[in-house]
């Protein structure tokens, strides 16, 4: 329940004047309460199989928890069966969760043989020890307060069998987890989240209210898996990252390049229809540009180290001319507001929107990387749009019905927004302006008619922001597109135009990227679809498959009329017999395959086989060009037989 | 006169046995000779005005000459009259060019007060020491031979008058250099190139056989000058090197980056309809790549230096992780070969054309850096062509098809051909696959029909080369496309594919460069047409003026048509007056002006004004849409009234 705004466990007393508000199981703060006590009890399950092992910590995290342990050596399979088997026991015993207040020396006496937690207990106090615990974890142990300890009692003696810093809330009791959880994979973790201190063994597990919900979850994560980009990348020759340029810099194959290549064609003929001007700016920079845009002052560690060059030494080895830093760039708006500033700019020019398929690249470190989705270099599908301030509302109206429009003709639809408000303890600029600003971006939002979500103090210092969240085609929500306003860069740039009455004034900057970065797009794209694209964005729209090796002359010119549209377009001349041929189609997901044989050839049609196996024969060949044109124009999600 | 394949003095004593070639003023050679002799008549010039100058070098370059100088103070525009006027006195007397051989010790004892003279002469002996002096300066010194003085010797008195080191050979006299030169320029160079030696004056200078041709090039300079894309980027707001990110790094403004996108836009699409396949690559990349392509060995002085990333110490100092060196990529070649080698490539494969537009940056000294022409940034067209030894012929003729075609669509139709061979001091690889395939570019070009020029020795070290050298609208060349064969990054990436007998086969690699450089090319095209690019290039291809305030809502409806068709079309709606805007928009180069009143209004027509200040009255609004989206679509070159 909450009590007076904040989490306690059911057994608090309370007072007729507290305000109480009950917490469901299935509610989100519910299902981390659940998940939580879990992973208390895996830690209680860990200790009762072996004594010996250390306790680091154990939050929720979405979708479940995790416990970090100090052991000898990592676990097995074979052991997270032996503990998923010693949970349950311990859930079935109904042990009652015990809220204990202790001082720093008591927990220190009790927790003697726990050397992680006797380092956390000196933490207590507030957000700088949660932050020290690293960036993913909730500080579950200590809060800003009391410090407590919970107790695992043993209902039918009333012993205390197991005990941990905790801070809480947690369930009554450990029943009620029910047989929703499971223990998923164990991974290495470093204490406290930093390379300097000492490798933990870390167990993920799920945790949910019923059985059903924890299958229906594994179900998803089954689904998910078959559709992850990283091996579908593989599988489909889309994409590598190879050992010898280093992590988490992709290469796109042709097939992976001509994808990429179409969503950013169809954004750009989009941007450009709008009224975006396309620019272009390096990949590196003089320090200076970013001591301007304060980013070596803020975000200096996720940039990788400078070039230094163009020193000058002379004979004797005096510097007579010093060198410079260049850094490869993590950002493009400096460089954008650089062009912005590049002459005088008048009224009359604004909105004046900069679009730039952007490279940048970002220090990332090599153990956070994954697949597309977290790499060191990215393109960014950055605009950066300067508006005076009286222009702002129209201009991200304007914005999000491109965003939304746009996102729709890549097949994904199913949207919410999220507005990110002031931090109150982090931010630049006037009170009222943001005030202002942020019911500007909430009445946009509200009149787009989408579900609006509030994101309290999520906004960066510089100024609030609209997100767009897209559901795939399995239910995962993915943030999109962004509209931000910046109040910020235009003052540290002393970016100016002059008004109608002829006054110097400051323009509003608004970031605006509506993939984030083809990179992750792309992989979002390539689960959503599970390979299968629609036939625009297929790298190998249409196959050509000869009942027989003479039939291939005949697709062949079929072929040229599709490639005379630009249809990508290949004819199988392999040695492999039809069916497999089509097999082979199938596996590679393209869209259309093209049979022809004798009746075929005889009457000018060929044959549509189609990826759900059904078939459409005799189609006379201009109208399967016209058909297959179409379809691409139309951008269509999914090709079956029509009639 | 060349006497056995060496330039000599016409008064060289030859035998009835030596082989002689007259030169004459007008060949390579006989210009070379006449710029030579003109740089000793500058120094003479310049020791006669203040006799402590000391001498560095006076070769002949493109054109001209130059001759660098030790003096207190740089040379003044005055200075350089004055100068020009004593050179013609010297040349009105007629000194003779008189060679003597010396010995070292005498060559020393002579020239004491010459310090840098000096220095050469213990340079003498051949091409290490020629290329001490600089990339672009010839050994005009010493030779691998005998040392020599040239003596300027007064035909009246028999008197040496001025004497300087020389390997010669120069004009008889001074008289043969007539009044055909002109000292155009000052500049500061270093002594032998290098930061670490003193630094010199340098005076430039042209000079021609006649006068005439003399005025004809400085005509053609002033013409380049008007057209310097330096000067034209800056008036047309094309690009900028904004000081904050650094030299030889462009910034491409909107008018800019829609030039840029349009020409990339149409060599797209080129390649899509050619079978070349898009990738992606990074800009950055692990040490261990550019070890393989041996790029660290030879081309570490044209890259940026490393960022050294990745290492990770422990508490007590201790390395626990090698770090990594990252380079940003001068080349795009070798992770188009991580591509190829992906996977298993079959003989059916081939030929597989990589192709991508792939920015690299090169470390250029930022004293050799000019505008767009030579940059430390720059996109290469960059197209890897994996072929069976038996296609390079088909390929290279495919290929240079394309390339010529390309051109042309770029509204380039003056070509001739080069062909790089071996230079046989330094190349990799078997003779015989040399000869034959020198043999095949030779075929290739021949069958072009295009001009075939030799360059023997020319080709780099893993292969020989055709380029494609274009003259532009004032006759200068460019060199544009190179194919390149290359023998040697397919050994060093073991690259392979199995041929149709089963066996492993190794590939033959053909880099391809259509452009050369993105940047590069757009200079040249702003050269080209000077500004007024073709309508399809323009950066705004419409201008609508109304005649008065109240027709331009009838022109924003045209632009609305001309606009649902991608035409980049602007409404003028300034305060300025009709003539004002037909000003500006000349001034900007807009190809197409329509004007509308009254009459175009009640017609439904408008009026066109083109670039030549023609002008075509009452052109219905539909056929003037479909002539603006004809000149487009066709890439037409110049628009004017038609009838």
């Amino acid at each position: 329940m909450r009590v007076n705004g904040e989490l306690k466990d059911l057994a608090t007393t309370v007072t007729t004047t507290d305000d109480v508000v009950p917490v469901t199981i299935d509610s989100p703060d519910g299902l981390n309460i659940l998940r939580h006590s879990t992973a208390h009890v895996l830690a209680q399950a860990v200790q009762s199989v072996n004594p010996e092992a250390k306790l680091g910590i154990g939050p929720p995290v979405t979708d479940g928890f995790y416990y970090d342990f100090d052991v000898a050596e990592s676990f097995t399979p074979d052991d997270l069966k032996a503990l998923q088997k010693a949970m349950d026991r311990i859930v079935r015993q109904g042990q009652r969760f015990v809220r204990r207040v202790v001082t720093d020396d008591e927990a220190r006496a009790e927790l003697a043989n726990e050397p992680y937690k006797l380092e956390l207990i000196g933490l207590k106090g507030g957000s700088a020890s949660a932050d020290a615990l690293g960036q993913d974890n909730e500080n579950v142990e200590v809060g800003a307060g009391e410090l407590t300890i919970y107790d695992n009692v043993d209902p039918r003696t009333g012993e205390v069998v197991w005990k941990d810093l905790c801070r809480g809330p947690h369930l009554p009791n450990t029943r009620l987890i029910g047989n929703g959880f499971a223990l998923t994979r164990v991974a290495a973790a470093y204490w406290r989240g930093s390379e300097k201190n000492p490798q933990l063994q870390r167990i993920y597990g799920t945790a949910w209210p019923t059985k059903d919900e924890l299958r229906a979850y594994q179900e998803r994560m089954a689904e998910a898996a078959r559709r992850d980009h990283r091996k579908l990348g593989a599988e489909l020759d889309l994409f590598s990252f190879p050992d010898e340029i280093g992590s988490g810099l992709a290469v796109f194959h042709p097939k992976g390049g001509i994808i990429r290549y179409e969503i950013e064609d169809y954004l750009r003929s989009q941007l450009l229809k709008n009224g975006y001007e396309l620019v272009n700016t390096p990949h590196i920079t003089k320090a200076h540009l970013y001591e301007i845009s304060k980013h070596l002052e803020w975000y200096a560690d996720g940039m990788f180290p400078p070039m230094h060059v163009d020193e000058e030494v002379d004979a004797d080895g005096n510097v007579v001319r010093q060198g410079q830093d260049y850094y490869l760039k993590p950002m493009n708006c400096p460089m954008h507001n650089l062009i912005f500033r590049a002459r005088g700019r008048s009224y009359r020019e604004l909105p004046l929107r900069l679009a730039e398929f952007g490279t940048v690249y970002r220090y990332e470190k090599s153990g956070t990387l994954s697949g597309l989705t977290r790499v060191r270099g990215l393109t960014q599908d950055d605009a950066h749009a300067y508006v005076a301030p009286e222009q702002v509302k129209a201009e991200i109206a304007t914005q999000l019905e491109l965003v939304l429009e746009t996102l729709r003709g890549y097949g994904l639809s199913d949207f919410y927004l999220e507005l990110s408000t002031k931090d109150p303890d982090k931010y630049v600029g006037d009170d009222a302006v943001w005030e202002e600003a942020t019911e500007t971006l909430r009445q946009v939002a509200l009149e787009s008619g989408l579900e609006l979500v509030d994101d309290p103090g999520g906004a960066a210092f510089y100024g609030p922001k609209i997100s767009v969240q897209a559901r795939d085609a399995i239910g995962r929500t993915w943030q999109l597109s962004t509209v931000q306003l910046d109040f910020f860069e235009p003052e540290l740039f002393e970016l100016e135009y002059t008004a109608a009455d002829g006054t110097r004034k400051r323009p509003v900057m608004i970031h605006r990227a509506l993939l984030g970065s083809i990179e992750r797009f792309f992989a979002i794209l390539l689960e959503h679809y599970a390979g299968a694209f629609p036939v625009w964005l297929a790298p190998v729209q249409v196959v050509g498959i000869p009942v027989a090796d003479e039939y291939a002359p005949y697709l062949d010119e079929v072929a040229r009329q599709l490639r005379a549209h630009a249809v990508r377009v290949e004819v199988d001349r392999s040695d492999d017999r039809m069916q497999k041929k089509i097999r082979n189609a199938t596996t590679q997901k393209v869209p259309f395959q093209l049979i022809a044989g004798e009746q075929d050839r005889a009457n000018g049609s060929v044959s549509f086989r189609f990826r759900d196996g059904s078939q459409l024969n005799g189609v006379p060949v201009a109208d399967a060009v016209e058909r297959i044109l179409q379809s691409i124009r139309d951008h269509e999600q999914v090709v079956t037989a029509w009639t």
